[in-house]
């Protein structure tokens, strides 16, 4: 039982050498790769650098107690860092004690809400998120963080909610663009893109194993934070109007507590559940897929309440909303990571670095940083789902492209709601106008029945035979009423209708109201109301009512088994006859 | 084309001497009956008496010249007048002008957003409101009225927006009861009662004609209205604090205006769109119960267009909301009108009454039209849909408690709304976890295949195969996954899984996804992924992905047809064999 909220027990057991050095490995690069990413996503949530070093350790620790993922790394990431900055930006201004609070609250209600969900098993209402749902608002959020991060590129200060209120102002504020930083900034952006794109080919051709060139790649940014800290010292840029990060505290993550201001908490429910709810959907997708490529399980309530305690975590420790991560999870497990224990290995480098490495970081210009931002949500950015769904699922391009506008132009909040929401709304609509095929017996000899239109079948005149292609609930009763009424108005000499239910799964008690009506209205017109391949479960269902008494047809187990009785076709009528 | 908006086009053409007669006569009858309710649904709206006159002359008209149903009478309802009154009550004090003026603009706003849905064809929209959802909310709404009449027969003043607010409200000034006013109120409802269940047998007894004695029970609440009027008049028991209707303008409907004022259209717009809704669907329920008996046919769309039509008149002319009531519809049926035409006479009838009749109330007691105001809604209250849904579904059991639960203490707004999205709800949550069934071939001799759990059937130890049934979609792709892969970690040797596609409607681009990812998984540990029965729609989406190249299996047209190729059981492998 206690096992069951502990996965620690469970792999911490067979924990061995093997296992240990392994892990160590995985940390010491996950550890390098995290120092610059951790304080970009600070700076993209307007919080201090060092905020986003703490909400790497105790949370990374914590999710390695209580998380299922071998392999997950758990801490900051872009678009929870953005929505962060839009939840918080809402209600104070960035740079203030307030809003470094309002950051921490919202990681302590975030941790809380899901820390809900596991416990009461509501995991499942992530799924409401459906995926091209999910692939729209990444790349709109990747699209809105690039922006963000232009300013800090340009060296002057813009804001916004949106990509419109966002552009507008960085043009508004253009002339007053820093040359030294935007040098920096282009030349770090530059320097990036390259060394994700060329570096890795070239150390490889200069005989390097792939494994050290992976890493050496991967070590890129902080190559460029290094050169660039270097150059802005050197040359004295810092006076010259280039932004630094400056004085960093010298500190292992504080303790900090969470306002109780029932007024913060009221405005910040809305975004924790949101930011909540991506960031699980995010971290499970990630999960999942590592843990299916060693076969591996992870249980979907568990991680629940893993990243609830992490972000509790990152709410008493200094830190802001924190996720499991794709990028710094897919290096933790490409490194060899084989236990959570690399989490916290990788826990201890990073507040070595918030005790030791800080007072190096103090020329670090932000325009490097925004350039490690730029860089990796870039590639988040992916249009093609527009494409993908174009040509597959009206439905599914409309949810997105409605993802994508609103989020574009209305901010992260609004524009996933909407998705989710008009996602939703399409599938009710789709449900209330259900497909209705007429069928026949197919004339290849076997007792399968096929839809008129589509296949040569064999019907008989005496009979109609509707596939409903749908559950019946209250949305569609109504329209199951009026299209089998207008079938049969529409034709002469019809003795029995047969409903077949193999698509059926629900009847509800609308529904059976609407089945009532039908009998009772084909009766009044001298013909019998029959069911064929009606589910157990329906089946079940329609004992616990009188319909059954008054059907004036009966149930058949085969749609095959009704048509010989009431209008032999095919091999059947020939063997009668 | 425009008779497709214009439906008296099509009955107008047709009209003769014979149906003039019957129409006249029903129209009589209506009237009859018509002027004590009219009176009583303004005061329970809280409106003037004159004004629920008003309603029910002009929309009715319009109704008969743009409505498809040949019986429906439309005017004020109990339940429609109940909405109006805690809408109109939020907002203005009753009795001030600001409170006509505020009833007159939800009547336009209500006939607006019914044209518009008309117009657009979203008349389905109607149908999320489930069967059990609409009598719940019928049966507390009678309840409510019924305790908000209980001041009238008491003869105190008291109020308020729910059940326990009203009682406890009542219970407060109960030692105020006029006892004049007490005795008119009980003596009322009991005779009203005694005409309802005893006054048609004892008539027919006495040996009147069926017809006869029906109009005669129907004239009961003129009766009541004529005796308690004249004994207030003889005694002066308006002196003696019983609450008269007082003077009433002998006039036609006057020209109204509904308020253009910003801040009270807002405020208004939630309330209009849910009478609006509840009252189409009364509306439409009673129109097409009628229109059946007739087999004739209604079109929901052109109703919206009618009942917009009428509201809106009711805006301009002195009204409030209005729609398509039971009981006066059942009467104006019953008593053989045959066109709409019935309405028109019925309205001239109404006019007439309001020009000359109206100084003859001018005595009759506030007591007696709340006796009649809680005849009619006690007939609505019937908690037995409680008992049927527990029986039947615990989904809408539980939907139905929650409305009147919800409509009792908290309102009628709130008590809907919360039917709605509790249905929708369960709804979601159903389809988002699937049943699904293990499957084997019936030894009947049959290609028919069912539930392993449920019937004797045959299976091939090679060959698992699962009947999924429910559309795929977003809510459920990951729950498939999952299923799958425990089903297949759970047994050793399976070769094969197919995938039965009966029952499934729907793959969207998640669930798309979801098979891929099966089909990747289950090919990694050997197995091949098959699908069978798959529908034409359905399968002309998958067609457009890339998928089915991908498949390591093949779709079979039928499931018997996957069986014999994949693990032959029954009369194929003895055929083999």
């Amino acid at each position: 039982m206690i096992a069951r909220y502990l996965p620690i027990l469970d792999w911490g057991r067979s924990y061995n050498k093997q296992a240990l050095s392994n892990d160590l490995v995985a940390a010491v690069i996950v550890t390098i790769m995290l120092i610059p990413q951790s304080l970009a996503y600070a700076l993209l949530a307007g919080l201090p650098p060092e905020m986003g070093l703490y909400a790497s350790i105790v949370p990374i620790i914590l999710y390695a107690v209580f998380g299922t993922s071998r392999a997950l790394a758990v801490g900051p990431v872009a678009v929870v860092s953005l929505m962060t900055a839009a939840a918080v930006g809402e209600i104070a201004q960035a740079g203030t004690a307030g809003y470094a609070i309002a950051a921490l609250t919202l990681a302590g209600l975030s941790g809380l809400f899901l820390l809900a969900l596991g416990v009461f098993r509501l995991g499942f209402l992530a799924n409401f998120l459906s995926h091209p749902v999910i692939a729209g608002f990444i790349t709109a959020s990747g699209v809105i963080i690039a922006a963000s991060q232009l300013k800090h590129i340009l060296g002057v200060s813009a804001g916004g909610h949106n990509l419109l209120e966002l552009l507008e102002s960085l043009w508004t504020h253009l002339p007053e663009t820093n040359p030294y930083t935007l040098v920096i900034g282009v030349v770090a952006t530059g320097f990036l893109f390259w060394v994700r794109k060329g570096l890795k080919p070239l150390l490889r051709k200069m005989g390097m194993g792939p494994k050290l060139a992976d890493v050496a790649a991967k070590a890129g940014p902080v190559a460029a934070v290094v050169i660039t800290t270097v150059a802005v010292w050197l040359f004295g840029l810092g006076d010259r109007g280039v932004a630094i990060v400056g004085e960093v505290p010298q500190s292992l993550p504080p303790l900090t507590m969470p306002s109780m201001d029932w007024n913060l908490v009221r405005q910040l429910i809305v975004p924790s559940i949101l930011i909540s709810i991506i960031g699980f959907v995010e971290s499970i997708s990630v999960a999942q897929t590592l843990a299916a490529k060693k076969r591996q399980r992870i249980s979907p309530d568990q991680e629940l309440i893993g990243l609830g305690a992490a972000n509790l975590g990152a709410a008493f420790t200094g830190g802001f909303p924190v996720t499991g991560g794709f990028s710094r999870s897919v290096v933790n497990y490409d490194a060899g990571a084989e236990t959570p224990a690399a989490g916290a290995y990788t826990a201890v480098g990073l507040g070595i670095a918030a005790l030791a490495l800080t007072p190096l970081i103090f020329f670090l210009p932000k325009a490097t940083l925004a350039a490690t931002i730029i860089v990796a949500v870039l590639s988040l950015v992916d249009f093609s789902i527009l494409k993908k769904t174009w040509a597959y699922s009206k439905a599914d391009f409309s949810a997105v492209a409605a993802t994508i506008l609103l989020t574009l132009a209305m901010g992260v909040e609004v524009g996933v709601s909407a998705g989710v929401l008009l996602s939703v709304a399409l599938f009710l609509y789709k449900t209330s106008r259900p497909h209705i095929a007429e069928v026949g017996l197919m004339q290849d000899g076997s007792e399968h029945f096929r839809n008129i239109n589509r296949y040569k079948v064999l019907t008989h005149p005496d009979v109609v035979t509707l596939r409903v292609d749908e559950s019946l609930y209250f949305a569609n009763a109504r329209f199951l009423e009026d299209y089998i009424l207008d079938r049969v108005l529409g034709s002469e000499g019809i003795k029995h209708v047969v409903l077949m239910f193999s698509a059926v799964n629900e009847v509800d008690m609308s529904a059976l109201e609407s089945l009532e009506a039908i009998n009772h209205r084909l009766d009044s017109m001298g013909i019998t109301l029959n069911l064929s391949e009606v589910k157990g479960p329906v089946m079940d269902r329609l004992k616990r009512a009188h319909f059954l008494e008054e059907l004036t047809g009966k149930v058949y187990l085969s749609q095959y088994a009704a048509m010989t009785e009431l209008g032999p076709v095919g091999p059947a009528a020939r063997t009668a006859a």
